[in-house]
């Protein structure tokens, strides 16, 4: 993964879901020889991805933290959100773009799956045709959850589907009911309006809720013995298809 | 990961999707604390997980082959074909029974992740509520397939499916058309019905055909460039969604 002939080279490093051991071989290779390690976090806060390497960080590495601009007095339609997040994504990209002039090895990393509703997916469309590029894959969100949770998801010929919770109702319910296995994030402020999708579409019963799913404090119900509507913005409901019948 | 008090365990651990730096550092832990090793292989086949793990086994671990039975003579619909393959897991399941009730960790080991698409997910069914059982989440085979086609996949609020081409050609094409980004599994000979279900739902451009994902071997062609229509059954076909639009 060393650079040639003093170009630089773009690492996109899945780190997995939360649990640092779910690191790939490769994606602590990949943390080990970089020149540099670019994270993304909420400016104030600390990186999730960074967490989940920190083991992985020489002592000697430049970091690069990649800060979202604030934009929480703004709705995330509006053009002036949208202006303030392409901005971010230029500037990061161009003190990548820098690096990599300079000849260095930039590792970004990410949760998950870096080419997996990813944010270093803004830094590859605006650098990879410039750059030589590898993606190292990771270990996605969703399966950190389903296998702590120890939840069999999709097998054979069934049809699985990933949804966001932010979706109208009437097509939330008609998605569910269209999948033999399904996926839904973002849930947060949703979660009333997908309890009654999934209810108008049969599966409320199978309904699995987890919130912080990799995590050492994981909670994970039967989405119809949680009482109450209240839920974080990663928390995600997963349907198993396959479980009911094996 | 050890088993206590003279329990066995069941560990279902992903070995990734062919590149045997994609293993998670999990998984190798895993490898070199369990007593027992299960692989699944085709009669007559080396084992794709074995392979994909061979570095990581102790040389004093036992081994457990678990070979399909050839039922090549039966068509997959049939009884005969369903009994065989039952019976097939029921003992598969009693011989790694056999080691947990010794006390010993049986490690099965399954390419990409284990309860997505996976065989584990039979053994699962028939011992997970009678042993203790740990599942080690691991990169799936459309992650390692289009992480090395450097496709970014989903984003934002994309609604995500994977498909089985073995669907009918009428389905196949109103699911691709219903969907933001699709992968379309077990290609094989319903290429030329997956292609026609593509241009009948405007996709076929954005269609990326991907043979061998993570192997060195690996082919990756926009379909509307590959000229026939031979495609091994484990050939896929990735149609990223939001690649169009950055």
């Amino acid at each position: 993964m060393t650079a040639v002939n003093g170009t630089g080279k773009l690492l996109g490093v899945g780190v997995g879901p939360g649990d640092p051991e779910l690191m790939t071989l490769k994606a602590a290779r990949a943390l080990a020889e970089a020149d540099v390690i670019a994270h993304f976090a909420k400016a104030g806060n600390a990186s999730h991805s960074r967490a989940i390497a920190a083991a992985h960080l020489r002592s000697d590495v430049t970091e690069l933290p990649l800060l979202y601009p604030v934009t929480s007095e703004q709705p995330t339609c509006s053009s002036a959100y949208r202006d303030a997040i392409r901005d971010f994504y230029d500037a990061a990209a161009a003190r990548i773009a820098g690096h990599l002039e300079a000849g260095r090895v930039v590792a970004v990393i990410c949760e998950g799956d870096p080419l997996f509703y990813g944010s270093y997916m803004h830094l590859h469309a605006r650098l990879a045709s410039r750059f030589p590029t590898e993606i190292v894959a990771g270990v996605t969100g969703m399966s950190g959850c389903w296998s702590a949770a120890g939840l069999p998801m999709a097998q054979g010929n069934d049809v699985f589907t990933v949804l966001p919770a932010t979706l109208p109702e009437a097509e939330l319910a008609r998605r569910l009911a269209d999948a033999d296995a399904a996926v839904v994030m973002k849930v947060g402020r949703h979660l009333p309006k997908l309890r009654r999708a999934l209810k108008t579409s049969g599966l409320l019963p199978r309904a699995i809720y987890v919130e912080r799913g990799t995590m050492a404090d994981a909670k994970m119900v039967p989405l119809a013995a949680k009482l109450d509507d209240q839920a974080p913005y990663f928390a995600i409901v997963l349907v198993p298809g396959w479980e009911a019948r094996p």
